[in-house]
């Protein structure tokens, strides 16, 4: 039996190295597969998803992933503003939706409601974004990205740049960095800096520096991971003019890094990346959210076959 | 043939007891096939729903249904207040429906919507609930449940409490049991009876009690079918205030009842049954659901094959 | 190789006769066919659609479209008011929708955006309507339908009424016609006649007259379309309400028009067919529907396969 065989995906905290390359090589062998073969993974599953917070990005990966090993999907896309809602509890909603399907998708606003869903949930739970910090299938992404595009992640030297107080892509990313030999360099503006809390575990893990100013060292990365500045973050639109500018990764800022350096970004992007660095080949993010397909692909498949695909 | 090959289901009043004891075979059957078996029940089959009123919990079941026998889904779930409708009659959106799928599903507020709907589309129709009485595959749900838990409906003393007046599950559920020799006890507030017009039809083929006191030989009845009470029914706050905690089903409650007795609910439930009922062996109502998914199964199955399934 | 394989569809200008024609054999040989059949030309394939304007018809006809080849269909039905948005490019949308789908659907309000769309995207992109000019497989459903119904395209008397400045479908139809030899007579009120601008390319290909009165010369036609006249286009409601009546289509109307003329309309109607013509005869806007169904599955099969089927 494989051992994520009907197991939920909560936190990327709880995947060891060992488990995350398993999953690499099951994403790698479906990227390799014809894709006939590729719809017996999870023929005739049933993708249930439940999202009470809108991200039509993680929903439509979730539904192309699923499609595209034999399954299908059902759910609601915008609970909160639907009308179905009608004061019902989120374990009653969880439980029915694993009565309709064969795995759950949720995402949900609250710290721990994943975890929450997959107790009461008799099928397996996928975290697709809670709270402030989790985002496990973003993360797996990332770092099979990474190491797709690197050939490695051990020995890398990784600038993660933008909103680091509230991007929870980050915070999952950096708990999945903890597992390799990793040198992070976090930059942002003072106000966006990382929080304290999760710097206590996540520096018991992994090596990194903070700065707030992009250009410092930028030749000595070899990734460099874009989020979002938003604008509705900052308590005044003034605080907000000064600094954005200042992250955008353009060709000005490209010139100066390493030849092979690789531009991350979770997507959408707003301005935070110029369009005439996507022609570069140093730009991944597309590709990055192709692996994102392929990826999720593989977990559904591992945890819907006993005996792995 | 099998009889209900490319019929329709409007109303639960068309059906006959034993054309209700064959739908509940053919759930039994599907519920013992394996899924792969169960696939190619209305394989490539495309179940086209309207929905007049937003109903996620009906959609999903229908959504779930049609992916469980190997058929997919299309349509509008929420056409009131979609952009497209553009004042199209419901005769043009039911006849393009019914191009564009096998099967259509419909939940309109008005009585005889589906009705109508069936003589315009070439295509069979389900009512998905119409007007203030019909929802006829609520009522095979929830007739398939009493009989799959208790291993029988006649015989049984059933009560059923909340709002009797507004709930069109409740209207269709009674004419079901019209079929069998049950034992009916009516509980709600005064306000809320149900309405004399339908009480009249009912009570040719079915013998009821009625009660504002839910605890009122409590310990007679071997299924309690709990409905929700919505407040906006109440003229003022005060009457709803006052009437509401008094039909909560909880464990004080539940100890009064028989040891075997089965607590059912359509859901979604707000507060009419606490949480600490859903661990009893007697909280039958989310098993309700699942067997909501497979008789809609069995019911694809049957109008969709000429020979059954 | 089929020529259409992998090629966009943008605008209905793009295609000759010849090849109209290849997609009307094409169209006829999926009619024919055993729906089980039909379900292996396009197996597991995705179709993506993004709606930047919401038509549910259209959508729906291509997810009926895919379905009945065997695809499945994911996407955005309504981009301009769903939250996801947060300010994404068009390009970066699109090139995401082509990391997760093997074909998309395009509609957007501006001219050019399918081209645009079709430059960025690595998979074939099908233009579902932009600007107010284009929409091609509106078109090639209608030509199919007056060939279908009326045997040939050439040499008819083909009636186009109502609002001819705004309805994108009666460009297009009128640059697919330029392709036979008909004759055309354009109907509508002064102020929605055609434009000036679209006039003079039509015209090289194309002879029509113009006129306000939908009564003269009724008697020559073979085809007439209907299209809807939508109060908001009139400056005042009371030339809306001077205008409104003259155009609609009852039996008064088509018993001067040929006993084997056809009326067809694009839907969704409002009141510009009286319903009481849609039992006759001639009426045949619930079969174009049906051939829009068919000539959408043909294009995608023959898009999508290299051999063509």
């Amino acid at each position: 039996m494989n051992e994520f065989y009907q197991k939920d995906i909560i936190s990327i905290r709880d995947y060891s190295r060992e488990q995350l390359e398993k999953i690499f090589a099951s994403t790698d062998k479906i990227l390799q597969q014809d894709p006939a073969d590729r719809r017996e993974i999870c023929k005739g599953k049933t993708l249930g998803y439940l999202f009470y917070e809108p991200s039509t990005r993680t929903r439509l990966s979730f539904e192309s992933a699923v499609a595209s090993v034999g399954g299908n999907s059902l759910g609601i896309s915008d609970i909160t503003s639907s009308s179905h809602q009608k004061g019902e509890s989120l374990a009653d909603t969880v439980r029915i939706m694993s009565i309709y399907s064969d795995i759950l998708v949720l995402r949900h606003a609250l710290d721990g409601s994943s975890r929450f869903a997959a107790e009461i949930s008799d099928k397996p739970v996928i975290n697709a974004g809670s709270g402030t910090e989790e985002h496990p299938t973003q993360a797996i992404q990332d770092l099979f990205t990474i190491k797709k595009e690197k050939k490695k992640i051990d020995g890398l030297k990784i600038g993660i740049v933008g909103d680091l107080k509230y991007g929870r892509t980050v915070y999952s990313l950096l708990y999945g960095l903890g597992n390799y030999d990793v040198d992070v360099r976090l930059i942002s503006p003072e106000s966006l800096r990382i929080r304290s809390d999760s710097v206590y575990e996540i520096k018991k893990k992994l090596d990194f520096t903070e700065s707030t100013n992009i250009e410092e060292d930028l030749d000595e990365l070899d990734v460099l991971y874009v989020t979002r500045i938003q604008k509705e973050r900052f308590p005044d639109e003034e605080e907000y003019l000064k600094v954005k500018g200042s992250y955008v990764v353009g060709q000005d800022l490209l010139k100066k890094m390493k030849d092979d350096s690789i531009i991350l970004h979770p997507l959408p992007r707003i301005d935070e990346i110029s369009p005439d660095v996507d022609k570069t080949k140093n730009a991944k993010y597309f590709e990055q959210a192709e692996y994102g397909k392929y990826t999720r692909a593989a977990l559904l498949g591992l945890i819907l076959n006993e005996n792995g695909f």
